[in-house]
């Protein structure tokens, strides 16, 4: 399942024989672009996902993960869930832009943001764009607009590390002089504080309702996905943070909007991730870009953190 | 160009014998739906394009209109620009649903709505929905999302006639988790009065440049249609309300918001049109239904209209 733990020898020779032993973890599968959910292989070590379910899942183009594993020769035979370990960092870009605009070359994670995910399908009635008068209109394209320009405001209004997208929007028939009859949306909502991320999810509850009477339409949602928001240890992103600083690096504590293998593995042992600057914020795209000198600083503290960790207990 | 015009022979048979002719105008591509403009044939017939030129108008599917009339043997001799009628008087399904709502059966149509059609882009940055934070975005799906709003308030705080609609927006690459980099809207707007109008693209205007220079979007528009409202003969109009009523019809006063090849003779001679109700005010749709009775009302009023009208003279 897993391409396993290996122990890295250069430390080694150069003379560095920690307390306990440093280890790389390759987990398969962590962007889920294929098969699905993200983060599958990291999923299975902690016990979240049997190894059997795991290998039966069937990808976006039909082809099952446990052949395709096999196929390329990367079916482990290691037993899931995995030995815990004594502690886990994770080493990343930022994928956002806050640590460039910032000017800060180091970023000690404090734990992975809450995601809901929600698919709004608002019905209407199609009408033609010169007859039919405002007030008889029941428009899909002007409720999917002003449910956007709600949850901008909400995000706005909560402040802090809350972000809403809408990032796809599907009218029928998508005509320019037609009212549509159908208009689907998403609603990417996430928060680090899962009481807040809930508090989100309710103030979206009560505005839709109110939406659907107001303008006439049904509105109707599912959920695409519900993750709830992980902190990491306070002693290890504390650590981060010092050993960071102690380099001469620049260092921001901060929460990572994208999803990681750390978030998996926290439920383990204690956790914190490093992040590195992305130039412009950039990631998923050809663009994606970050300087020599970060990743070397980056490779640096994690290096640091791990030897540390290496020798101290969590009591 | 034009099937021509060909006088009724029940009206003689049944030992009417008016001072004009009546005739009967059919028009050549009043939808437009395969070969633009619409109301092509009333354009032609009013002097606003030549035959030439619409002859070569070539179609969605590649064929070309003159070669098309020919093949179904609709390629008519007349001149144009034609004959200026005495008057003109076109009948038609209302296509919205005033009427059906107002209970009343005829519509004595006053004039035809202006209508400006605008194609919007809106050019952002692409982003992770996660990472990046709500104050650095340049999010095109919000902006689209405003000015969507934006129209909507117009049109209320203008009241009237005045309609407003988003109908068409894609986004780009409109993924849930993606702030998408880019959005093309359309804004449909239409007034009777084209000062009015003006003053809605004025406004639209005055938005779309505040909305640019506070979400830090880039947004560019091109006109994709742009006609002046057309006022119909207050003598025919007011000939038409009173008909009707002499006939025990319910009847009022209303603007077309669809084009019609009446709006194109208006150029030539007095001109009006009646409207019966449209079934839940559905057009362009296999559910349109106008009932018997009000068909025969509504031919009933264009029958003494035409009379009346043949027997009068415009001073």
């Amino acid at each position: 399942m897993l391409a396993g733990l290996e122990v890295i020898e250069t430390m080694q020779d150069a003379g560095i024989e920690p307390s306990r032993p440093l280890a790389v973890g390759v987990f398969t599968d962590e962007e889920g672009a294929r098969f699905a959910p993200d983060m599958l292989g990291s999923l299975v070590y902690a016990g979240g996902m049997s190894v059997e379910e795991a290998h039966d899942v069937i990808a976006i183009d039909g082809a099952r993960l446990g052949d395709e594993l096999e196929r390329i020769g990367y079916l482990g035979a290691m037993p899931c869930p995995g030995a815990a370990p004594h502690a886990f960092v994770e080493l990343h870009i930022e994928q956002g832009p806050l640590l460039e605009v910032n000017g800060v070359r180091i970023g000690a994670v404090t734990g992975v943001q809450g995601i809901s995910w929600q698919e709004v399908t608002i019905q209407g009635q199609s009408n033609h764009a010169g007859t039919t008068p405002m007030h008889l209109r029941r428009d899909p394209a002007y409720a999917a607009a002003a449910l956007t320009v709600f949850v901008r405001e909400l995000a706005g209004r909560f402040g802090g590390h809350q972000v809403c997208t809408v990032g796809k929007v599907d009218l029928h028939p998508n005509l320019t002089n037609v009212v549509p009859s159908r208009a689907v949306l998403t609603l990417d909502v996430r928060n680090t504080d899962e009481l807040v991320l809930q508090r989100a999810e309710a103030e979206i509850d009560a505005f839709c309702s109110e939406l659907a009477e107001r303008e006439n339409v049904a509105i109707t949602r599912r959920s695409l996905a519900r993750f709830e928001p992980v902190v990491f240890d306070e002693r290890v992103v504390s650590m981060v943070e010092r050993l960071a600083a102690a380099r001469g690096n620049t260092v921001q504590r901060m929460p990572s909007g994208a999803g990681h293998d750390a978030q998996m593995i926290a439920r383990m042992c204690p956790t914190a991730m490093i992040f590195v600057p992305s130039h412009k914020g950039l990631s998923h795209n050809v663009a994606e870009h970050t300087d020599e000198a970060d990743l070397v600083a980056g490779a640096d503290v994690l290096l640091d953190t791990m030897r540390e960790l290496a020798e101290m207990s969590f009591s």
